[in-house]
């Protein structure tokens, strides 16, 4: 399945480390790509570092102009236009369906989004009927999405790799280059 | 089973708004409590905001001076402390084992935690092993602790009700009082 994620409603500065923390999210999460608005580019750099030492996904970030054109672009190419909103339908209700798409694109906005976009999306989903996160919302739904397999999705290309430990800290260093401040 | 959220390491402005996002999503997946550090207040507000609107909830919030106290006490009282990290060992290898407990104390932390921590958790987890963000973290770590049913809780005493819609936005006011702007 190819998903997307379009990040829309960004408030320089105040929504940094939001809009960061969802890019990480979306490419942990087993995304193809997200697409942001022209937001202070030390995103794109943040996800790039991370990716020099964790690993290469397909993951990438564009750059658009205007939402509604890749809305538009995304349900040309029969691409599913899934709207991550509190006013949805539970994602438990509809998960199965959404499931059997080949091609999904996740709209996440800042706190508040224009109210057309509940009408031109194809679902809106609930990620629980209560405000709370879009990096949370955006981070369940995948899961949902990939049923958990997402959370042990092996990366190519790593500088490290973490042995996984109950207590304390053990990260291998596979590149020689041991910059990570542990 | 009582959980509750410890959040450490917040660096002022900078974080406010993760902290915000933090702190909701303990409330919406089901926390008890939200232990921060002295913040900025309006993230407490906003908070109580979101329930005058949405539903009161055993949910509060307590400020710390020191963190390695909140984990002490925890720890007398019989509480299990999960530190949420990359390093750790995968969730769905331990959810079984952690299910079982009467008292969680979830520690999530911003960029980089005291090394300490990783040594007095009684147990690192991992919410897979790439970097992210703690907010996606607590939520699907709670949303694995509650087995999925905390997206349905319902809240007490809220203003406002969601007619779930899967186009458009459906609320109905129960005070009378709309505020809410739609």
């Amino acid at each position: 399945m190819e998903v997307a994620t379009l990040r829309i409603g960004h408030r320089l500065v105040r929504d940094d480390r939001v809009t960061t923390h969802s890019a990480l999210v979306a490419r942990a999460f087993g995304c193809n790509k997200l697409y942001m608005s022209d937001v202070d580019t030390s995103i794109i750099h943040t996800v790039e570092k991370v990716a020099n030492s964790w690993g290469r996904s397909e993951f990438l970030i564009e750059i658009y102009d205007n939402w509604k054109e890749v809305i538009k672009t995304w349900k040309k190419d029969g691409g599913k236009v899934i709207h991550l909103t509190m006013y949805g339908i539970n994602v438990d209700d509809m998960i199965e369906a959404i499931r059997v798409e080949a091609k999904l694109l996740v709209v996440i906005g800042a706190k508040k989004v224009p109210r057309e976009l509940f009408d031109i999306a194809d679902m809106n989903i609930a990620v629980g009927n209560q405000p709370h996160s879009e990096i949370a919302a955006l981070a369940v739904f995948l899961d949902r999405v990939f049923n958990g397999n997402e959370l042990k999705k092996q990366f190519g290309t790593a500088s490290y790799k973490i042995i996984p430990n109950l207590r304390g800290k053990n990260v291998e260093c596979r590149s020689g280059d041991n910059r990570l401040n542990l």
